[in-house]
């Protein structure tokens, strides 16, 4: 099956709506789960909401949540988001930080008691179409990685995503998790009963595997970026550990490490980061992205291994999954579809898709 | 040999007066090579001097270059490094952030026409010892990595730093480079006969390769961190490209694919780039460093997978190193040794170590 991006974006609202979310959440929501969806990160498009639903039957997402400001500067804004879902706090938040950067250069945003917020390369994507660069992080849900030597869970996939302005229509826009793949790269492997490629993921031991059953049932780790200590697994660890300094103990959201985080009655709390800098503080904005173009352009015209895998730059993945799906639409597998059918039915919103 | 703190760093002054430098430049520079030395980081501590030598003998380092501010505002600065040396540069525009995020909660500074800077972490640890966190970034002189998919060179190693204050004296400080390894790590196995590991490095038509000697004498490539297309290597191209475009692209500096660099009169440009924020725009900065401790703490005590391996956090081996080294001395390889003599006795400077 394949939606339209106005009905893939039109059922996540209904659904929303249903679920008694407030107007502008829902909204939000819907926007942001569109982007991933129409970029081809189907992780995190209309599939989320089967985890937002169990989060939900939780006691662990307040749907009628409102953001509110907790304190500013000219230079900043930090938002709580009352335990409701990401995306209209997280957007909230960008959006104060690009406002806030137009006026004094740059500005930074932080949001706690929040929940998931979607595709991090959304809120920096919004800096780069205002001419600036942003950089976004969340503390994360799920504790899935064993820092380099360790035999135990402590981090998550912990994103950071980063964008600048260029080529209009064409923004760098870096967007990744800090571990060598994500959780769904290595259930793939498992349903297909394919091993793991060195690298991925460690048994519950904390020793290098390649089956993809250690991490899925077997209380193994994924890996930060690198892989293997040998190969410099410090760094991926090192960057999730920063990840988690500016989502979480910035903006004092729990940190992921906190034992008291499994026991807090609405759940793993969440905190996020923005940064928004106009690039005027320093050049000529046009010269500004005309060297990021002609820098983007000159990587792109590296020459390749093999020529039928042409050297890509950050966001040009996105950008061209977005192209195919505006006219063939976005595609829902069939399991994914029947569950999301069940839930309109549920709460007795129309099936639109 | 070893070098007692002071030696070291009085010889390398003497060296950089020897040739003219500013008593600035010398002073700065002494002081950041210094770090590396004391930290563990031999790469860019006194060995550095024999680089220097050479780019002074080409052309490529003005030595009586003094910094230039070119732009300010309340949160920015732009600084015009002269040609110098980038560690006088660098220390003004990343003492300029500190202070301006004082007064207005974050500030950033750059840095063009400049050259090295030394290790990228002093800078990062200036901002955590005042309190606040500190980024900081800087462009490559060679270029050795070839892009994902790439089998051509167009990056250079783009280091990236972090630092946040936590415990006192202990602030989490990230400091890597964007690559799986440093090219002295690949010379190291070539000078060794040993291979290296899969994952650090391509041959010259960009094909996985075992054999040091690609690099290091047949024009291979080192990879980004991930190591391949399959481990994620797009992530240490991205942040190679975040590295190139906040470092060059926003200072002015010429980015690191201009061809015209190769053919410049003073040797390749480089840019830096700094980022100061005061934790105190969120929370009380002493909530927030007792949160940051308390998530290192939780780190380090990450059940290990091997009791003599304990789970580090970033910034932990450069303090175990420096507490040996301020006891044990700095240890000065003999053949690196005998090049320093002969380069104090060529400017007629006297021999310290």
């Amino acid at each position: 099956m394949h939606a339209s991006p106005l009905t893939y974006r039109r059922q996540i609202e209904t659904i929303l709506l249903g679920w008694g979310a407030r107007i502008e959440a829902a909204a939000a929501t819907a926007e942001i789960l569109l982007y991933a969806g129409i970029s081809g990160i189907d992780s995190h498009g209309i599939s989320m909401l089967t985890e937002y639903d169990s989060r939900r039957r939780n006691g662990w997402l307040d749907l009628k949540a409102k953001p509110r400001v907790i304190s500013e500067t000219p230079a900043s804004v930090l938002i709580d988001g009352g335990g409701g879902l990401g995306h209209w706090p997280g957007s909230l938040a960008m959006g104060e930080a690009i406002a806030r950067a137009k006026s004094v250069g740059l500005a930074a945003a932080s949001v706690r008691n929040s929940a998931h917020f979607g595709a991090c390369g959304y809120y920096t994507k919004m800096a780069a179409e205002a001419g600036l660069i942003g950089i976004a992080t969340t503390s994360a849900m799920m504790i899935r990685v064993a820092p380099t030597f360790g035999a135990e869970a402590k981090l998550g996939t912990d994103p950071f995503s980063f964008a600048a302005p260029g080529e209009e229509g064409k923004p760098f826009l870096l967007d990744m998790a800090t571990t060598t793949v994500a959780f769904g790269k290595v259930r793939n492997k498992r349903n297909e009963n394919l091993p793991c490629p060195p690298g991925w993921v460690l048994d519950s031991a904390g020793r290098p595997s390649t089956d993809p059953a250690d991490v899925a049932e077997r209380g193994g780790f994924l890996t930060p970026l690198g892989g293997s200590a040998e190969n410099a697994s410090y760094k991926g660890y090192g960057l999730a550990a920063m990840v988690n300094i500016l989502s979480a103990c910035l903006a004092g959201a729990m940190p992921i490490t906190d034992p008291a985080r499994a026991t807090r009655p609405g759940g793993p709390e969440i905190g996020h980061f923005f940064l928004a800098l106009d690039p005027k503080l320093f050049r000529d904005p046009a010269e500004f992205r005309a060297d990021v173009a002609a820098f983007c352009d000159s990587l792109r015209a590296t020459r390749p291994l093999d020529p039928a895998t042409p050297v890509l730059v950050a966001g040009d993945p996105e950008r061209a999954a977005a192209e195919r799906r505006a006219k063939e639409g976005i595609p829902i597998p069939p399991g994914l579809a029947a569950r999301l059918q069940e839930i309109a039915r549920e709460v007795d919103v129309p099936w639109l898709l």
